[in-house]
């Protein structure tokens, strides 16, 4: 199979003009909403109008997959951990089933390459293509089989969600070892250092961080293509796929997608690689502590909203950034201009 | 009439660390939640229970006065805004308005000493204790009495708030030329050049700007004493006397007190001031661009939430972050642990 990359249809930017016009006529000195401004008037291009709809049905999915890299020694965490971790975000345990709830968002949690028994598989949605990646050290780490068919979960996940009303879409991941597929992708992608991208995901020793910043560089050694399909399949992994494909997917409806960590930021990397006008519905959640986090946002041109030093992933810090998405949108809908509130003007 | 400063039952910081061992068992890396963990502490600490309780019940404040330094030439608004936007805060249509009901929080305006006539009073209380203060510049701003009532005014209105069962008690203001007020205070309390804690506020003019900076000057020269009550007496606005008050009764019930930009901060300073353990109900929400500020919160301690470049006041950067002192406290409160889980720990 293949993955038809989907078209974007043009944002059209002079509506940016309008929105900026709209913003500076509400009661407040002008631009003194700061960012929040910014991201109102992204809202209204990504919509196409002025005012942006309030994404009231915010959906959160978290695509888990496993790593072949692990029995290289990149972490300090059992593969199982994955397999654990899904049971317990659809049992409402994680950080992001606290978060889900408390935002209103839903969660959908979808095994798209999962290696080891689910313990509970209550509430996870199954959509496994492979048990796992083979490791990037070695060899590609996907099929081109593989890759196609795990964009396609992605974007019909999303397509699934959007059906069903969801108007803002937040990525979310798991898998244990997928900090150094994201910071082979990084590198790869935005050409950077793998000592730069390369970081201590969950928290390594020194002589683990080493050997997992020598591994991404050996596996970037491996093959020359710096194509965002060739990246994808050679160091990418599953969930990095799906990822990747519900962002396209977001795209392709004009609808906001909230990225989280570096493991996020890398599947909108190949994202965008893929086909560049996904760029524009992208809002930054938060910057990860991961270094490689820091150099995707660069890449991918985002100021990401939140900075609290978070490093867990699972799209907690997308899922913090929904209420300031969905203020900036209330904030340009529901207040009142000048004229209409009877304010004097700045004399 | 004179102000009873409230004793404050002294923190058992003991919990912090029962709080620190409960976080690390919860579903994700120790420390990887990175700042909310030390809010979670903190909203422990001030509760003196582990897990801390989630505030469900926000209320914000917003203090309203206006300022005789007006007429010495600070700002391009005419004071009547002051009056415009009570009405405005009231009727739903100002920015804090639009945040009250997106983040399910109560709002309070509350005329404390607005000196023009309120175009419309629907909603809003009538605490006023003067219409507006003197001319900072030429003399002492409020009287003893003046400022003895505006505290207590704060403190009643945190009272029945609290009485009516808010459990998270959010700062805002507005008071056009009060950026002045709130720069003198910090230059006093905060002991830092008027040239470094003056800023442009709403926006204004080099010549303008040139002015207000030596009207900070001159007034701090015109009087000696740096303790709290006397700053606030000299320089003081009736707003910022009220959210000093408002402060100090959520420290006296162990209540969190979100406070928002450089005004709010300067009440912080003032509320400090008056009774030093007030310190540690304060969360910052929001890194006003206004230079004052950085350098009150760094006075305070404090690390704000947020940094969206907001420069508005009314309270509308800490109502963005109420939503991740909610998460903080639900993360601590409703994630699994290992145990419970069955997720195997670090190896």
């Amino acid at each position: 199979m293949t993955f038809a990359i989907p078209t974007v249809a043009p944002f059209d930017h002079q509506v940016a003009s309008v929105a900026r016009a709209h913003l500076d006529r509400l009661t407040k000195p002008q631009g003194s909403l700061g960012r929040l401004e910014d991201l109102a008037t992204q809202l209204c291009v990504i919509a196409g109008q002025v005012p942006p709809p309030i994404p009231e049905h915010p959906a959160i999915a978290v695509f888990a997959g496993d790593h072949g890299v692990v029995a290289d020694g990149v972490t300090h965490w059992p593969q199982e951990v994955t397999a654990q971790m899904v049971a317990n975000f659809a049992g409402g345990g994680a950080a992001i089933s606290v978060l889900a709830r408390r935002m209103g968002a839903t969660l959908s949690v979808i095994d798209v390459g999962v290696a080891t028994p689910i313990p509970n598989l209550e509430g996870v949605i199954d959509c496994n293509v492979a048990k796992g990646t083979a490791s990037l050290l070695h060899g590609p780490a996907l099929t081109s089989e593989q890759a196609a068919a795990a964009l396609q979960v992605g974007f019909d996940i999303a397509e699934e969600l959007l059906a069903a009303g969801a108007d803002l879409l937040i990525t979310g991941e798991m898998g244990i070892g997928n900090t150094t597929s994201a910071a082979a992708i990084i590198s790869a992608l935005a050409t950077s250092d793998p000592a730069k991208t390369t970081g201590r995901g969950t928290g390594i020793d020194d002589e683990t961080f080493a050997r997992k910043q020598q591994i991404v560089h050996t596996a970037l050694q491996r093959f020359p293509e710096r194509d965002a399909l060739s990246v994808l399949t050679q160091v990418g992994g599953l969930e990095i796929a799906a990822l990747a494909g519900f962002i396209l997917a977001g795209a392709a409806r004009h609808v906001p997608v909230l990225v989280d960590g570096v493991i996020t930021l890398a599947a909108a990397l190949i994202a965008v690689g893929l086909n560049p006008a996904a760029q524009f519905v992208l809002i930054g959640g938060h910057r990860s502590t991961e270094p490689g986090a820091s150099l995707a946002l660069e890449a991918l041109g985002i100021e990401p909203l939140l900075d609290l030093t978070l490093r867990l992933g699972e799209g907690s810090g997308a899922a913090l950034a929904i209420p300031l998405v969905q203020a900036a949108a209330a904030l340009a809908a529901e207040m009142a201009t000048f004229d209409a509130a009877g304010v004097s003007e700045l004399e």
